[in-house]
C-alpha cells in the first residue's frame, strides 16, 4: 500500500479513541512507569502526541502549502511534554489530544489537497527536503509508532513476572 | 511493578475495546497486509488472540489449578487462526474476541485466586515448570505485545512513503 490521504485519515481519526480505550482509568503504576532515563511512559506518549498536534504536523503542512521564501520547519522538541503535561492527569491529556486531533483533521479535510499540493516541499532542519505527502504519511506512522511504544512500555513492567515465557515475547527486550 | 492480579485484570479487560477502536471499520488494505511470509496482519492478530482465549490462558490455568497427575499443557498453534478465521470479517472477530474475553475474565474473577494458588505450577511443553502467576502475567504481556505488533504491521505499510523520516521511526525496521 502506498500513501492515500483518505486511508491515512482513517487511522489518524482513530488514535484518540484507541489511546482512551487502552489507557483510560488505568492506575498510575501502569501509565507513569517508563523504560529508563530519557524514555516515555504511557502518560508521556500522550503528552508527546499533544505537542505534535500543536507544533508539528499541521504547522509544518502550512509552511509547505504557503511556499514562502523560508520553508524551513521549527525544530521539534521531543521532551516538551515533560513541561506541558505538568499538573495534568491522564484523563485531561486524553481529552486535550482528542480535541486537538479533531480540529486538525477538520483543517486537513478543509484543504481538499490535490496531488500537486501533496508533492510540494518544505525543509526539515535535519532531514532536508521533504514533501507534504511524506509529512502526512509520517503523521500516520508516528501515531502507530506511539501506540506500539505505549503497549511496549506497559508490557515491560512484567518482564520478570512472566518467567521463562520471556523467550517467546520479543517485545520485552526491544 | 511486579504482577498484581487486579492490575493485570485492568489491562486484560481493555484489550477488546482497544482493538475495536484501533481497527473497527478500517479498509482491507490496512487490516489484511502482513510483514511477509509467516507473519501476522492486523486481522491475523485478532484471530490469534481469539485462539488464545479458547485454548491457551484459561484452559492452562485450569490444568494448573486441578493439580492432576498430568500437568503438561497442550502445544499452542500459532497459526490456528488462518483456519479458524476463514470466512469471517473483522467485525465478527472483534465481537467474538470481546465475548470470549468477557467470559474468561468472569471465570478468572470467580476463582478469587489466593497467593498459594498463584504459586501452583504446570508444565509447559517447551519451557518446563511455570507458575499460574507467570501464566497470568504472560496473558497480560501477550495482549500488549499483539497491540504493538498490530500497530507495527500497519505502520510498515508507509515505510517507503515517509521518505527520510524513516531514520526517526525505528518501528519501520523492527
Amino acid at each position: 500500500m502506498s500513501f492515500q490521504l483518505h486511508e491515512g485519515f482513517t487511522v489518524l481519526e482513530r488514535t484518540p479513541a484507541t489511546l482512551r480505550a487502552m489507557l483510560g482509568g488505568l492506575s498510575d503504576t501502569w501509565i507513569q512507569t517508563n523504560e529508563g532515563p530519557d524514555t516515555f511512559s504511557a502518560f508521556d506518549n500522550v503528552g508527546h502526541l499533544i505537542h505534535g498536534e500543536r507544533t508539528d504536523w499541521i504547522p509544518r503542512a502550512r509552511i509547505i502549502l504557503d511556499q514562502g521564501a523560508n520553508r524551513r520547519f521549527e525544530k521539534y522538541d521531543r521532551f516538551a511534554q515533560i513541561r506541558e503535561s505538568q499538573g495534568k492527569n491522564l484523563g485531561q491529556l486524553l481529552d486535550e489530544f482528542a480535541q486537538l486531533r479533531a480540529e486538525n483533521l477538520d483543517t486537513l479535510r478543509s484543504w481538499n489537497l490535490s496531488d500537486r499540493e501533496l508533492a510540494l516541499q518544505g525543509e526539515h532542519p535535519e532531514l532536508g527536503a521533504v514533501s507534504l505527502r511524506q509529512l502526512l504519511a509520517t503523521w500516520v506512522a508516528h501515531d502507530l509508532g506511539h501506540i506500539a511504544q505505549t503497549a511496549r512500555v506497559m508490557a515491560k513492567q512484567y518482564r520478570e513476572d512472566i518467567g521463562p515465557w520471556r523467550a517467546y515475547l520479543p517485545i520485552m527486550d526491544r
